[in-house]
C-alpha cells in the first residue's frame, strides 16, 4: 500500500468479502448487524489502520440537505431536462441542489468539484466536459468518500453508480429508419471522434448498416467539431462529392439543423432527395420544417433515476456498490425522413 | 425603532448623509478617511448601538470567492444566456459559481436564497420566480448586508442595483415594424396580467399604436398563462373572431412559435394574411420557417453587467448606492413580417 494512502470503507468491504454498506453499519456501530460480524470488521479496519473520515462523517451526521450538480453546459435542453429531474426529485425528499456548470472545461470542473465539496453538499451528480481526461479530482471524491453518481457523460475509470442512455440502440434505431425508408447511402455525420457519444453512435450507425447488408468499408462518416461554421463547411464539401449520400443521421438535433439549413439553401428537397434524422429530441426539432426525424433521450427520466438513486444511497436503502442504470431511447419519426407513407 | 431591529450601515449613512461606502470603511478604520470622519461615524454607530453583523464580516474577510444565482428557470435560453454572461465575468475575475433554479416557485426561492446564504457565498444575483410578491427574504439579506444584485424579474421595493432591459421600449420596436409594414390590426399577444413583463411590454405595444393614430379603445389584447395548451386556444378564438387581427405581437419567442403553428394549420399565409412577431430571439426562431421578427434581448450582456457589478461592490470598487443598468433592445425583422421589400 502506498504511504500517505488513506484505506476507504470499500478496501475493507474487499477484504473481508461484505458490502460497503456492512462495513459502514459496521463502523457506525449499528444495531442491525451481529455482533460478531461488527467485530470482525472493526478488528480489520483496525489493522488496515482506518481512519474514519471525519469529513465524510460530519456530512453523513449533520445533513446538509443539498446536492451539488456539475454539467457541461445549461443552454443544451438535454442537460437543462436533467437537471430538472433531479430537482424535481431532490425537493421532493426534502433536498435543494446547486448547479456548477463546467463549460466544457476540465479546470472549471475541478474548480466546480472544490466548490460544492467546500459549500458541504451531501452528495453530487456530475456529468463530465468534454475536456476531462484524467479523473483524479473523482478519484479524490472516492477516496474521501464523499458520495458521488455519474450521468450521461461518465467514465468507467471510477467504480461509481452510473446512469447513460442507449447511444448506440438509438443510432442504430435512426439509421435502421433511414433504410427501411429507402435511403441506398446513408452518411454519419459525427462530432469530435474521441467524444464517447461520437463513437456509440458510430457503433449503431454501423450495425444499421450491417444489417441491411452494406459493409463498414461503405460507410460515410463526416467529421465536424461541432460549431455551425465547420457543420455548414463539412455539409457544403459532402454535397460536392461525387457519390452524394442520399440520407444523413446526425449525431445531435443541433448539428441536423444547421445541415437542415445548408440543404434548403442549396434548392435540396427534404427528404425526397436527401432524409434527415438527428438525436436528442430538442424542441426546435418538432417545430422546423420539415420536421426533424430524431432520437428522444429521456433526460428528464434520467435525473430523476440519478437523483433518486444518490439519495437512496444516502439513506442506505440501498448497497453501495456501484450500480449501472442504462435508459431506452425511442425514435421519433417526422417528416424530414417520411418517404413512405405510414411507413 | 421596532425592538429587535438590527441597525444597518445604511441607517447610520442616512443618518450623517454620508454614503454607505463611507460608514463601511469608517467602521473598517480605512486609513482613506479623515479622522474626524471617522470619529463621527463611529460615534454614530454607537449611539445607534450599532452591531457589526459578523457574518457579513467573516464573508467579506474570509471570501469564499463563490457567488450565488438564483433564476427561475435553466430550460429559458433568456437565463441559461445570463448565467453564461455571469460565469465567464466571474471566472476571469477569480470567481466561481454556484447556481439554483427557482421553478417559478416562490417557496423554492425562499428555499435557494438560504442554501446559497449557507453555502457562504460572498454575493448573491437574483432573478425572481413568477409567484414572488413578498420580499421578505431579500429584505432578510438586505438586513444582514448579505451583497446581491437583481437581474431581469426584479423588484423596485428592495434597494439594491438592477440590471433589466428596456422591454417597453423592444415591444415598441416591434409594433412600430408590424404597423410599417402596412398592418392595419395589431394583436398583442400577453401573458399573465401581473408578469411585469406583461405590463411593460403592452406599455410600448400602445405607443406605437398611438404614434399610427389608433387609439387605446381600438387595441386588441389577447391573454394566455403561456401553456402550449392555452396559447393555441386562444390562437383559435382570435382566428374565429369577426375583426380578425392581420398582425400579431407576441410577449415571448416561445408563445409567438405556439401561434405560427396553429396558423401554418389553418392554411394562413405568414406575413401576407398575417404578421408576427415575437420577443427574446431565441435560437428555435432564426430557423422556423418562415423566421421569426424578433426583438433581441442582450442576456449575456446582462449576465457580464450583473456579475462586473457586483463584483466592484464586493471590491469596494463602486459606491454601495444602488444603480440601475436598463439595456437596450433591438429589432431583428425576419420572414414572418416583411411584406415590403428592404422596409
Amino acid at each position: 500500500m502506498k504511504k500517505g494512502h488513506q484505506v476507504t470503507m470499500k478496501e475493507i468491504a474487499k477484504k473481508l468479502g461484505v458490502s460497503v454498506s456492512t462495513v459502514s453499519r459496521a463502523l457506525k456501530d449499528s444495531p442491525e448487524l451481529h455482533p460478531e460480524t461488527k467485530k470482525r470488521i472493526v478488528e480489520m479496519a483496525k489493522s488496515m489502520n482506518y481512519q474514519y473520515n471525519l469529513l465524510a462523517q460530519s456530512l453523513r451526521i449533520s445533513k446538509s440537505k443539498v446536492l451539488g450538480v456539475i454539467v457541461p453546459e445549461l443552454t443544451s435542453h438535454f442537460f437543462s431536462s436533467n437537471i430538472s429531474g433531479i430537482q424535481d426529485t431532490a425537493y421532493k425528499r426534502g433536498y435543494n441542489i446547486m448547479i456548477c456548470q463546467s463549460n466544457e472545461s476540465f479546470e472549471q470542473e475541478k474548480a466546480n468539484v472544490r466548490t460544492l465539496v467546500s459549500s458541504q453538499v451531501d452528495g453530487l451528480l456530475i456529468s463530465l466536459s468534454r475536456e476531462t481526461k484524467n479523473y483524479e479530482h473523482l478519484m479524490e471524491l472516492y477516496n474521501r468518500e464523499i458520495p458521488f453518481i455519474m450521468f450521461d457523460r461518465v467514465t468507467e475509470d471510477i467504480p461509481v453508480s452510473k446512469v447513460t442512455v442507449d447511444d448506440a440502440h438509438g443510432a442504430y434505431l435512426a439509421v435502421k429508419h433511414l433504410l427501411e425508408q429507402g435511403c441506398k447511402k446513408v452518411a454519419y455525420f459525427s462530432g469530435p471522434e474521441d467524444l464517447y457519444i461520437s463513437k456509440k453512435r458510430k457503433e449503431g450507425y454501423l450495425k444499421a448498416l450491417s444489417e441491411f447488408g452494406i459493409p463498414a468499408s461503405e460507410s460515410k462518416v463526416y467529421m465536424t467539431d461541432l460549431t455551425s461554421e465547420k457543420n455548414r463547411e463539412v455539409t457544403l464539401a459532402m454535397l460536392a462529392s461525387e457519390d452524394r449520400p442520399d440520407g444523413i443521421f446526425a449525431m445531435i438535433d443541433p448539428l441536423a439543423i444547421d445541415i437542415m439549413m445548408v440543404l434548403k439553401e442549396q434548392g435540396l428537397k427534404i427528404p425526397e432527395e436527401i432524409a434527415l434524422a438527428g438525436f436528442t429530441n430538442n424542441p426546435t426539432s418538432a417545430v422546423i420544417e420539415p420536421s426533424l426525424t430524431t432520437v428522444s433521450q429521456p433526460g428528464y427520466e434520467m435525473g430523476q433515476i440519478a437523483a433518486n438513486h444518490l439519495l437512496d444511497q444516502l439513506d442506505d436503502l440501498v448497497p453501495d456498490e456501484p450500480q449501472s442504470f442504462v435508459l431506452l431511447t425511442t425514435l421519433v419519426p417526422r417528416n424530414s425522413s417520411k418517404k413512405k407513407p405510414n411507413a
